[in-house]
């Protein structure tokens, strides 16, 4: 039997202990699957003492994360820890400049330094994984980077945040609004105690960049993404869209033409009928559309402990069976650059809800200021009258096809009316 | 540069002049992707002269495909013939015995020799690929050998056949009978002249044995997997299975359990709202249920010549990558003998729709049947008296769970009630 390979694993948050738990559970089983057993020698988290669930006492300890990336008793590094800079940088940069393959669930740091440090990782000959980094348990990082390998994929959409999801989903099921139902899923655990990265669609940015680049085999752009959150996504949007036979989605969508890459993450109305309007709570989803597979599908747990641990364990998997491939699936030299297209370039349909007082005239100036940015209105919902003077009513316009840039012009107008009494909300709508 | 991988590739069929094409349209992609050029240098297939609409005039030909296997212009062999014996098993063995990787699509050959292929593979360190096999374009193989490798896999669930799904689909729609949406399926080239490998289960069956040895780690034992049909679904049961919240869906389910693996392909009915219920038309979806990842979904085109060429040439790129695992992901000697369940034990809800008189007494008897085999009835659905005397009424029951001995202990004595006028139709419940 060969030796044991010997993981020395930095953060001991739920992620973490998941790994621990999960590595001791199938220990037999993972042996059988890549022939030699994975044995955690060294650990190391900000709070030694803290009770974590888990005994770590027969694991060697070290204060500093980095040293992890020196000791002679670890063969593989798995970071844990998060965050874009600081010590889980410094951590990943010094393992694979010592040659050791990195395994890391650590979505902003690939984010923002995910080809520097593939580069890195091909100076040293050591490889760099980040399946956990991406929706959780959905092994969507090998899908494309191997088995949809023989596709030039022309696009990805997914559902990459399980705490915006799940809000949405709750949001539609009860028909309560946004703060209370975000305040829920913070006591449940669902949501931080600081959501922002997570409902302003940053997260999910995080995520879509990685696909991006594994996609369509260019460098990670996470400045190129489009960032728009569900904060003003109210409790009659999801009520209006239902009518009109929609969902509500925080969508991350990256796109390729003609050498140029559109990246964008924010909400859609999305066909209610369309598979990813039917992925719900906590699950996330990918569709990658490629010129010969077609449409696919992936589905799962988008985060928690035990999946993404069951992501960081495919990896360290990987590397224990020689399954070493380019970070990016391409060597550092072959990715491209890619220019970004600006949001402002958007073909789509799109969803208006305004609030106007309810007199004579109002539709007429709307539709008036449309028509000027040739802008073709498809439906159009003005739901009750108001109950006193001065009070407005809710004006729903869905459009066909137009550009941002004249919807925005056109919006821009509209605020100006004095019949409009709140900006408009505007809502894409995702042809899927 | 390193030199072209050169491909030996036997059956001109749809998906081998899908892969040839696939091959030449993305030759460069492919080249940035793994390093090396991929070059088909010789073919082989019943008729040379017979115009496929792709120039084969430049590749070597052979008459016998076997010759692939031992020509020194092959480095890889690609098996898309088809069958479960005769030439497409030769050449496997030959190539395997040969040391030279092999790529197949061929889900007969696999399930039928399967591990005796794999052992082979072994023995002489050859590589043996067939993620082509099972679920066309959805990279199904990879994601249970590698994405899900940190998991101990409970279930699988799958629609595996796409010709049958797509007469499900289109008998629900449409509202028409088994018969004359076969007889479309057929003129569309959805379904083959002789289509029973495919409406009769057997083909998801194939397929079924692979995934399972994958997923549980055993050997395959396609003869342990019972098969039924969609033959007998009539457009009655699939209009009574949508009054009563459901969709008929040929599965393909494994089950593992203390050691004991349940296999089985027969209609069931599944909650609307399930995730696969909507998987409708020539699409297939594999759902695992892993102990650390949850429910994971993946969905695609099952067949074609395109998404099968895509997984062909996925498992192509692995073998120029030298990504090579073992052929059901562990080491011959390690896959289990899992023991087979038989259907018997089976325990589950069903659907029953039987053709009875309209007289006193006649459901009195059935659920006085239903009862003494401790079968309790969850609803009955009693429709339309009949226009005649002697004329038949459709009766449907749902029960609650029972054991498949017991209701068919029940069947073969409603059977003979004289008032029952036809043999009763069972179709199983599933809970998704």
């Amino acid at each position: 039997m060969s030796d044991p390979l010997r993981l020395g694993l930095a953060g001991l948050g739920t992620v973490g202990i998941g790994t621990l738990e999960l590595l001791e559970t199938q220990r037999n089983l993972i042996e059988i699957r890549c022939g030699k057993f994975l044995e955690v020698t060294a650990v190391s988290a900000r709070d030694r003492g803290k009770d974590r669930g888990f005994d770590i006492s027969k694991l060697q300890w070290h204060d500093d994360p980095v040293a992890l990336a020196t000791s002679d008793k670890v063969d593989i590094v798995v970071e844990l820890m998060g965050g874009t800079d600081g010590a889980a940088k410094t951590l990943v940069e010094t393992a694979l400049a010592a040659g050791k393959p990195v395994v890391t669930a650590n979505k902003a740091l690939m984010a923002h330094h995910g080809t520097a440090l593939a580069h890195l990782a091909e100076s040293s000959g050591a490889s760099l994984h980040f399946e956990a980094a991406v929706a959780g348990g959905i092994p969507v990082i090998k899908a494309l980077r191997e088995g949809l390998a023989g596709n030039r994929i022309h696009s990805i959409t997914g559902i990459l945040n399980g705490t915006s999801n799940y809000i949405l989903t709750t949001m539609r099921e009860t028909g309560r609004d946004f703060g209370s139902v975000l305040a829920d899923a913070q006591a449940l655990g669902y949501a931080e105690a600081d959501p922002s990265f997570d409902i302003d669609g940053v997260d999910a940015a995080h995520k879509l960049a990685l696909l991006t680049a594994l996609a369509f085999g260019c460098e990670v752009d996470f400045p190129g993404v489009y960032v728009e959150g569900i904060r003003n996504i109210g409790a009659e949007d999801i009520a209006f869209a239902e009518e009109l036979g929609y969902r509500i989605k925080l969508l991350a969508i990256a796109e390729c033409n003609n050498g140029s890459v559109f990246q964008r993450v924010h909400p859609c109305l999305v066909d209610r009928k369309a598979p990813i309007a039917s992925v719900d709570g906590v699950f996330n989803a990918v569709v990658a559309e490629g010129d010969y597979v077609g449409t696919t599908l992936f589905e799962g747990r988008g985060a928690g402990a035990y999946p993404t641990a069951s992501a960081v364990v495919a990896d360290i998997i990987d590397v224990a069976r020689g399954q070493q491939l380019p970070t990016f699936s391409l060597p550092v030299e072959r990715l491209n650059k890619l220019s970004t297209r600006p949001m402002a370039e958007h073909v789509g349909a799109y969803y208006l809800r305004l609030a106007c007082l309810d007199e004579a005239g109002v539709i007429a100036d709307i539709t008036a200021t449309l028509r000027d940015e040739n802008i073709s209105v498809e439906t159009m919902v003005q739901r009750g009258r108001s109950s006193k003077e001065g009070q407005s009513v809710p004006v729903v316009i869905t459009t066909h096809e137009t550009n941002e840039a004249a919807m925005l012009r056109a919006l821009a107008r509209i605020e100006q009316q004095k019949s409009v009494l709140e900006p408009p909300h505007l809502i894409r709508i995702e042809a899927l």
